[in-house]
């Protein structure tokens, strides 16, 4: 069993990139659908809530390792282990993408306001190479307009340009997308860089550096077919048929609504 | 001492006009930044967070009235006391301002997808009056703006005629702001309905109806100055330099962090 956590429903494009690697392995997915977003909170909020769902998650899945597919709670558990369970997070595996694609040595990141406050990004990217240089870019208006479904909009293609254009201007070439929801925006973000900026998807980088872990650990899944359970804070109607369509063709085996606030009594 | 809460300071525009309404009253106000924003959430997790509001109040702070200022809430709390305690929202005094303004009976609703969905304004139009015409728009997009502070802005302009040009087009005469980060936003409202439209804004009608409420019940205050104390549950500096700017000239008597999850146990 692996355990994945996310504000919402944008880290089930992380759990699809896992389950298109994994097909066998079984998945326990919490959104936290009843407190998002996160990326508008303070750190601190964000570290209590992440701390609440790493004790439900690993309380009562046998967990062999414990995924963060939110980039704004990724910021806040730098560690590498949660209570002896390997600990994964999405900064990471999106960090060593962008240095193996940069040519020029300048990296943009766009993200929430929570993760470019706590330059997560920035501070592994300078940990890896000092003399990188890196432009950032909160994006708030981004979850709300990919929520709201505009996608390849001529408003949302005006937004995205006017978030990406400093970075452009400042020239970068290899730009990480550093929130779930960016990806479904992709076709604007591309739009607004150009075809010669490399984009950097962190749920796929995440999903190859577990892999390499699961092969070393010899802990890989021997069973044919995996079973996935979602756990959504809010009991809402919309989201649990929007989680079943983002994850489709793979079937949800068990999707319950549990509260976080009567857990941590 | 009354007592106010909203699911973040948007509801502070509200308690601003109560302030200049009733600038003797001692206020505590609540602001869920931890749990924000309410709009998108289901009506059961919103409700579940007002009661735990509406019990953290009246057990810490003797209050003789308990005003909700979101819509959202709002539209989860039709009862008019709460053990006990008088209970004001805004969707009843903006509905009588609504019928007030109106000529040719057909009035729009402009609000969170969770106000929208719950029906709150639509239902109370039509129980006063079963002939009117409503149009009902949820305005996602619109709280994350007015907080990107991209005020009176050629992208929120945009944003705002794709919403409301349905309304005008079905001939609204009467448009109700129904969440209270709108009025930040009136220019851009202003510029897509025009100059024949009535604008509602719940919170100055609300401080109408309270005031008829302390005078009838003779509870109104005979201090010379109140006490203003704000409570947030999301730890943020900015935050709080936000709502001592928004409720300036008045001064801020306490401003403190609380953990309602904690108080829940």
């Amino acid at each position: 069993m692996i355990g994945v956590f996310d504000s919402g429903l944008g880290g089930l494009t992380v759990l699809k990139s896992l389950l298109n690697t994994f097909p066998d392995e079984d998945f326990i997915y919490l959104g936290d659908t009843a407190r998002l977003p996160y990326g508008s909170k303070s750190g601190d909020t964000i570290r209590k809530y992440g701390e609440q769902i790493l004790k439900f998650l690993s309380s009562h899945w046998q967990c062999k390792a414990l995924v963060i597919a939110c980039n704004s709670a990724s910021a806040q558990f730098p560690e590498s282990t949660w209570q002896g369970i390997p600990l994964f997070n999405v900064i990471r595996p999106g960090v060593e993408n962008a240095l193996a694609a940069t040519t020029n040595k300048h990296i943009g990141i766009m993200a929430t306001r929570a993760t470019i406050n706590a330059r997560a990004y920035e501070i592994a990217l300078q940990q890896r190479d000092p003399n990188l240089q890196i432009s950032s870019q909160a994006c708030p208006l981004l979850v709300p307009l990919a929520e709201e479904g505009w996608v390849d909009d001529p408003i949302t293609n005006l937004v995205v340009y006017r978030y990406l254009q400093p970075l452009i201007r400042d020239g970068v070439d290899t730009l990480i997308m550093g929130c779930t929801h960016y990806p479904i925006l992709e076709a604007s973000i591309r739009k607004a860089v150009g075809p010669a900026v490399g984009l950097i998807e962190s749920g796929a980088a995440l999903a190859a550096e577990l892999g390499v872990f699961l092969k070393t650990q010899s802990t890989a899944s021997t069973k044919t077919e995996g079973a996935i359970h979602l756990r959504l804070t809010d009991s809402n109607p919309q989201s649990e048929a929007l989680a079943r369509r983002l994850l489709a063709p793979f079937q949800v085996e068990s999707l319950e609504w549990v509260d976080l606030t009567a857990e941590a009594r």
